[in-house]
């Protein structure tokens, strides 16, 4: 592939990521529903979980990053470090989705042995967005590992080609 | 430095990362604990969580994966997939320790909103168990970052080098 096809791939890849966090961040932000229990109304929101708030922090982080990238001229020095600066963030994402995932478990499925109760049959439509946004979240984490093993590939390949 | 110091410091960091995964392993699997509370007898147990279940797993991952490349000759073709496989195994590392620490968060300060209330007064050492082999895993996962950044610094070097 020539090096014009790779940029174009990379591009994509990109602005794909941009997307999944942008829709990620917005659908988790606006998911709030009121529900009624025993008399007393509790409003379910985001912003009641401190992983689901690390979420919006790390997908706004990773989409600033992919914008950041995509605005850069290829001949910048900091262009160089994308690499390192991938890794960086492909963990980061994959962290926030994977603690976010562990809390919408148990308010979906809750857990006996703790005690802790599942709350989605009261707030369907809350647990529903947040699924959404774990979804386009999960899908960024997918895109930016993609984008990983390919550059490591790309800068990987040389190496391989002369040691083998 | 040379490429003898770079072997010696990639060992030493596989022994340690080797380490802190059978710690993280040990320290969770032999944790539980029974309490009484009205009446009824309950035991806190690691395996009573999908998410330290999964933590168990990837740490053992984790830690065959750093044996099996220690006794791999340098010269062999899978030696050199290991940057990759660094990635995999530390995007793992990230993703489990990241939600047991969500989960093992809720057990300690519980969720008022969502009626989830702390269960580490009922059983202390029981969390102390668990906060331990936190702290053992977050250590391997931190480990395999440097290895990373490590060994992608070796790789890029030279391409730096040659392009700046």
């Amino acid at each position: 592939m020539t090096t014009k096809t790779n940029r174009i791939i990379t591009i994509l890849l990109r602005l794909l990521a941009l997307g999944a966090t942008i829709a990620a961040i917005v659908v988790m932000v606006t998911s709030h529903e009121s529900a009624q229990v025993l008399n007393l109304t509790f409003t379910a929101k985001y912003s009641n979980d401190p992983v689901f708030k690390y979420f919006v922090v790390a997908e706004a982080i990773a989409g600033g990053y992919s914008l950041l990238v995509l605005v850069l001229s290829s001949k910048s020095l900091l262009w160089r470090l994308t690499i390192i600066l991938d890794v960086v963030v492909t963990a980061l994402l994959t962290s926030s989705i994977s603690a976010a995932l562990a809390i919408a478990h148990v308010g979906k499925k809750g857990n006996s042995h703790a005690g802790w109760l599942p709350i989605c049959e009261q707030v369907p439509k809350f647990c529903d967005r947040v699924t959404g946004a774990l979804v386009a979240g999960f899908a960024a984490a997918i895109i930016y590992s993609v984008l990983l093993v390919y550059s490591l590939h790309a800068v990987l390949s040389p190496i391989f080609a002369v040691k083998i």
